[in-house]
């Protein structure tokens, strides 16, 4: 099951990327599972992946390719089912194989065409589904396709996630769109997130990376399902200039870019909890009153990993101890008599003991509601970072304990 | 339900050490809750306390009477049911309270009294039972009261964990004997782990906390059960030098008794693991081929404390890429060109691939049992560390989700 209905925007176009998604059956059957994104013109890229040592064959040839590399026209290549991790020397030779396939298709060198895998790992990625359809794919790329596309990655997500938005300025219009799939390693052997954003917008390189990591930072890189990370996971930033606007580093339409970006971003990021398989609850927690970011961090991951917490969230028991457990245990330093915790408008917490006017019976119904805000204090600084994350119920160890592929 | 049988030792008398436990009804009704053990003569002791930043009152007071005390008599008071933490200064205030009872009813000075609570977090520890039970409890001390004690500390434990050895030297015989209780916090508001063990021979306080730290480090702090940390974790070791022994640094007696000790606190570590509620398997895990042990550590936190590794351990299901992702993520650096896993004498993985000869129904078999070894060789060194872990099950969740107290 999901949290609560679909969060997903109608995609708008972005001037210069189409995009076309087939079923090409290399696992699953009669659905979307390969797609193409292309981007024309001298476009700049910026992209984050996996700190995962096992890294897959897709996302060491990435690495290799974005450094140094000069704007031009780019290619994302990615298929679902089967992620090329952990398959050595094959995995690589494999991966370098569909890039060669897709850049002769698109009349591309094959240095400009980005690999991405998502699904089984350990097992042979088969070359032959891209050499039959990127002919097809490639004829097919359409500046509507981005519906297609979200819908080719995803995995063992129950629906597709698109965010988009429009921005005006005095010298035109902005827009960005991106695609994601569901962040939680939640099928015996799946592996995990990636993220396809493009925006038309003229945006120099350095700049541009700039801007993806702000976003990525606050969204992609809050939110928890069981703190496992994939070997797999991408996020990807491409800006066309096809639009014409120029985003200039420090003017209002930067700042503006930055705000709509991080909101792109934060709603896929949060859709990706809501779409947790198993989950019943997507909390957000909101870690306040801290001395830095890495501070809040320590803290809002040590809390939406906790297994013991994540458990009391699905039951809807306001175990505070639990909380209190999972702060004190973060490693961050914090005088606990400064700590306090508000389930939404219930004080639960005040200077490290249960909050006098306390109410059990009140602090048990915010929990029962499937998303709410749990805010955490720690009294010693300004500074405050948002997280979200679901629940661990008999629902994720069901799916990941009896179910088999 | 728990791993296996029951290992526990009958224990053997500590010259020096006296203990005893009542059913003070502190929260349980009809069972031993509460106990006493004390030291008698130039005794030493060593204690290391839990990290989490929201330490009990107990283990708070205890801390600052360690600072420089020097040896003599000590006295112990344990209770379960109450954790006395997130109290407050009420919850030092009855710390304090109760040690003053304990010092009265022994006739020694309220700084050799250490306290030490488990239990519920945040409800006030009455100091009533105290009052009324610690002159019978006095009373009652004697050289065969380890049973008793081991049982009066336990919470959602199954069975009491006790574990002895008796080393013969020429100067004269030296015996260890320790007792512990359960290291998950497996129920609401339960606060976890506590350990204590005595020894006869005479040992000055440096070594004794060498002795002890060492000891701990390949034991204690080498389990996980959900990875999370309590309030009120606490492993103590006294020695009463009342058998006559004297240990003397570099010695053959030294690393001896360092042998006996490092097995006694690692099996009472193993019997943690084995009586977590919920688990129904065991794993000892091996990270061997590190550059030391704080890279061993890394990996083997990360693969102990992954979810979806856990639920593919309870599940026996041999998922050998989730086990390379909870590697591979675990922040140490290594090659994964050179990782090797085994699962007992079954190859799973070799060179960072699936092992070529590698039969998943073999590793099947493996994870069947209830209790089987898993080596991971990072091929990047000498180190070696041991680990033990449980399994993620439906009664993990159902125990902490659908039971109340």
């Amino acid at each position: 099951m999901a949290v609560g209905a679909a969060i997903s925007d109608p995609p708008l176009p972005v001037a210069g990327i189409s995009l076309a998604a087939v079923a090409a059956e290399i696992r699953y059957r009669d659905r979307l599972d390969l797609g193409l994104l292309c981007a024309r013109g001298p476009c700049t890229l910026a992209a984050t992946f996996t700190q995962n040592r096992f890294a897959a064959a897709p996302v060491r040839r990435c690495r290799e390719l974005l450094i140094d590399a000069a704007p031009g026209d780019w290619a994302l290549l990615v298929n679902a089912g089967n992620a090329n991790a952990a398959t050595g020397p094959s995995g690589a030779s494999a991966a370098l194989q569909t890039c060669r396939i897709a850049a002769a298709a698109l009349g591309l060198p094959p240095e400009r065409v980005l690999p991405f895998s998502t699904g089984v790992i350990g097992e042979a990625l088969p070359v032959e589904p891209f050499a039959e359809h990127l002919g097809p794919l490639s004829a097919g790329l359409g500046e509507h396709g981005w519906e297609d596309f979200s819908r080719c990655i995803l995995t063992t997500d129950t629906r597709p996630k698109v965010a988009s938005r429009r921005l005006e300025f005095g010298a035109g219009a902005v827009t960005v769109t991106a695609v994601a799939k569901g962040a939680a390693m939640m099928q015996p052997d799946m592996a995990t997130m990636l993220a396809f954003a493009g925006t038309d917008a003229r945006i120099e390189q350095r700049l541009l990376l700039r801007l993806h990591r702000e976003a990525v930072a606050g969204s992609f890189n809050r939110i928890s399902i069981d703190g496992d990370t994939s070997t797999n996971d991408a996020a990807v930033l491409i800006a066309t200039g096809a639009g014409g606007v120029e985003i200039a580093e420090g003017s209002p339409e930067h700042s503006a870019l930055a705000g709509a970006l991080g909101e792109v971003y934060a709603q896929l990021a949060r859709e990706m909890v809501r779409d947790a398989e198993g989950a019943e609850h997507c909390v957000t927690l909101i870690v306040q009153g801290g001395r830095d970011a890495a501070q809040c961090a320590l803290v809002g991951y040590a809390v939406a990993n906790s297994p013991l917490f994540k458990t009391a969230v699905f039951a809807a028991d306001p175990n505070w101890g639990r909380l209190a457990m999972a702060i004190g245990r973060s490693g961050a330093d914090f005088d606990p008599d400064q700590v306090r915790i508000d389930f939404e408008d219930v004080p639960v917490m005040l200077g490290g003991v249960v909050a006098p006017d306390y109410s059990e019976a009140a602090a048990t119904a915010v929990m029962a509601r499937p998303e709410y805000t749990l805010r955490i204090d720690l009294g010693c600084g300004a500074a405050a970072e948002r997280f979200w994350f679901s629940d661990l119920s008999h629902d994720y160890i069901r799916i990941n304990a009896d179910y088999r592929t």
